[in-house]
């Protein structure tokens, strides 16, 4: 279903009236499916927030599927594009404690904002029922982040600064250690757990200090 | 209400009749929770599939909700009980790369249950409407596994094993790196993803080889 969504009528230039009409269907639809869940929501009832006709709702998005996988794809998007451009910058770094932990707090404040946090509680709690529509988070967000960090680790570590074997293996670490307590905390405090920038600054920097510990070439 | 809960009518003796019962209607009160969500679920329902009165179920659960908490405490009490007995026999370990896998791994093995596997993604769809549930599960459960943890670090950081600044952090941290992987996908792509046992061993022995390049004493 991932690829398949890129399928979707995206329009290509964000100023047409068309765009404008995806973007508003798309935060109409965010907005119905955070209150009524993903099987209670109507094409209705997004067309009607949205103050656009059913028609055209189905004239940008084939059905609710379609929509949803949408909504997760241009959360995901959004953190791949500024998560490549950031982690970019490490190849080049001269201070690896500081641009490291720098990455994983701009992931860290990324992912614990509010709207990114309900998406990815609505999308767990429908996993069972609809797994595929999970499975383009998984792919297209969790893993691509993942794979992203590997790359730049490898990186790196050819320019003599990390000893990584296993550069999968150690992004998943780097991003674990970092986002254990914050993503727990949020997923089963609720929404009204707020972290501040300095608490998550303060997990990120504990974990490039471990990271770096077992990571850093002698 | 996470101490509340402990107040409800707990029988004594596991093999009395009433012990039977309570059993019978949080078993059965489990598998309603799972199919039909927090608000679909009824305390008629919960009557009919336990085939007792829904009178028996108000005797032995004021409430859905405390019916609800104290199927978490079973899941949360279950798994203190299992770490806490491994942890400890790790205060006197003469193996700590062996052991501090084995505990990595069982909590992984433990985690991802199906039936963990769903009470936990039930519990985080419901964090929103129904914060005091999810937070037995943060308390009693996430954070009291975690407090185990980092007092087993400290007493092995004693005996002089393991150098430890902060063992809170460091407990959060292992766990993070050994379950980062397998929970995500758990989460995300549904009750259909298993994992092996050798999987998860393998996750926990990366992740113990990174903590201990970072924290094992010279």
């Amino acid at each position: 279903m991932a690829n398949e969504s890129r399928g979707s009528t995206l329009p290509l230039a964000d100023n047409t009236r068309s765009a404008r009409k995806h973007k508003a269907i798309l935060d109409a639809a965010t907005e119905v499916f955070y209150h009524k869940g993903y099987t209670g929501t109507s094409m209705d009832e997004v067309a009607a927030r949205a103050a656009v006709s059913k028609q055209t709702v189905y004239k940008h998005f084939a059905d609710k599927e379609r929509l949803f996988a949408d909504i997760v794809l241009r959360a995901v998007d959004e953190i791949d594009d500024l998560f490549s451009e950031t982690a970019l910058t490490l190849h080049a770094t001269d201070d690896l404690d500081r641009d490291l932990a720098a990455l994983g707090q701009q992931f860290a404040v990324w992912l614990m904002q509010p709207d990114v946090l309900r998406l990815r509680r609505l999308i767990i709690s429908e996993a069972n029922r609809f797994p595929e529509l999970s499975r383009t988070w998984f792919e297209r967000g969790f893993q691509r982040v993942l794979a992203t960090l590997a790359d730049t680790l490898t990186h790196v570590a050819e320019r003599g600064l990390l000893r990584i074997d296993d550069p999968e293996v150690a992004a998943s670490q780097f991003m674990g250690m970092i986002l254990w307590i914050p993503v727990n905390r949020a997923m089963f405090c609720g929404d009204s757990e707020r972290f501040t920038q300095a608490e998550l600054a303060r997990y990120a920097e504990a974990g490039v200090s471990t990271f770096l510990a077992a990571h850093r070439c002698p």
